[in-house]
């Protein structure tokens, strides 16, 4: 016996009993994105993103037809020189209610397009960045992926919005560093270049990955590592990456002014020269 | 300057920049819901349901007309002498690109209307219970609260579904019990009834406050507490609740066969009778 609903209603008017009112994206942020920048008609580092998302799908056990999925970014990317693409992916309507997924749910995805001003990155010497209060909870299950389930992340926001600060970071519940509310971060501490690990919570940016690479290759001590959070407060130099910005070396922290590293305006110069 | 998309495509198919494809429910499971019971024309419990809803609204910052949608929800319920219904509130359509609401979205409300024979529970004989490997994250902000960001639950039902089980409970990362997959939990533990504290991570179920209040008002000792999961191999007995299963006796756990207590067999048929 099926357990759908026999009626539904959007905003006070009968809708059909099918299609986006049951999304289980919608009911249960069960879905995963990817925040891609076109350049030249072509998604940069789209294998990076290509196999996060695949990490995602596979955690998630959401069975998306990827090549259909990749085949049309590459093709709306191909219309544009510049642009922002962001593919959100759910698992689709449910098949029955409630939270199980039967496995027969044939996941939905929505492609949408940004102009390339949305891509533009703020100027360095703005980016005041603050410590936020909220904490992260921790999965292992829904670490590194970039998944739907996001209240954190408008949460944070939100407090971030009462500092007028361009970027908040954050802690985990066992006081970690994590991450900026949009993007990644690299701590200079102690004369080392370090990043959170990723493994309890936070998304694995393609742009983090990127620098890590790239550090690697030209022999720039850079290495994943736990980072107390309270050892923020003397930290020499931050830096935020994600694919829209790139690596932003931050101007202050919670009001001290912070160092800029030569060494890693050399990285970002390179990186952001890359496509792949 | 608007962030929001110039060009969108659904399941490969161009689409209105507008409606669904925006809506921070689907991106972000930026919104709440209240499933709740109909019986005789009239929702059970509805000003619990109603209070845990706009404690939801309050916490996301979500500015939802709570007398229309109650308006709906009763009529709707008027036309049934026995339902279940979904209220699912999301913030709306996105008005900026990213996480930060800009507090001018139009919340959107879907009113699901489920058959009656959705609402029936299981026997209890039949309802084994499994303890889940799956931790829940933390974060006071979503604790206790209804909200659409239930990945957690999803897995936990896929990892439950391997083992045939009825229901699975859960700890947090800090090994205390939480809850069930769809449920509160009850637990017999050196004579005392008890019932997780939900103040990091949980949902404070309609029907858990209906427990406590009339338990309270039969002088049945039943309090919440912090409850060590590796406690739970000496529990005595075991009840599952939630407005659509009532407190429902658990008959195993992880294969341990526990004992059914006449008292809580009473307030189980005492709630059942009430509607507010």
């Amino acid at each position: 016996m099926s357990t759908l609903p026999t009626d539904i209603r959007v905003d006070g008017q009968p809708a059909g009993v099918q299609g986006w009112p049951l999304d289980r994206g919608l009911h249960y942020g069960d879905g995963l994105f990817e925040t891609m920048v076109v350049r030249g008609g072509r998604v940069r580092f789209a294998a990076l993103h290509r196999a996060r998302l695949a990490l995602g799908l596979a955690r998630l056990r959401i069975s998306l037809d990827e090549d259909a999925a990749w085949g049309e970014v590459s093709a709306v990317a191909a219309q544009h020189a510049g642009a922002l693409l962001k593919l959100l992916v759910t698992r689709g309507d449910a098949a029955e209610r409630g939270y199980a997924p039967t496995g027969t749910e044939r996941p939905r995805r929505v492609l949408l397009v940004y102009p390339a001003a949305a891509v533009a990155a703020p100027q360095a010497a703005d980016a005041a960045v603050v410590s936020l209060g909220l904490r992260l909870g921790e999965n292992p299950l829904l670490a590194g992926i970039k998944h739907t389930n996001r209240l954190e992340q408008v949460l944070a926001r939100i407090e971030l919005a009462a500092t007028g600060a361009f970027e908040g970071i954050m802690a985990n519940n066992s006081g970690l560093l994590v991450s900026g509310t949009l993007g990644n971060v690299f701590v200079r501490l102690d004369e080392q270049w370090l990043t959170p690990r990723l493994d309890r919570c936070g998304i694995a940016g393609v742009m983090r990955a990127v620098l890590l690479r790239e550090a690697a290759r030209d022999g720039l001590a850079m290495r994943e590592a736990d980072i107390a959070f309270a050892a923020l407060s003397r930290c020499q130099s931050l830096c935020i990456s994600n694919v829209r910005l790139g690596l932003l070396p931050v101007a202050s922290l919670d009001g001290r002014a912070l160092a800029r590293d030569p060494a890693l305006d050399a990285l970002a110069r390179k990186v952001e020269r890359l496509d792949d």
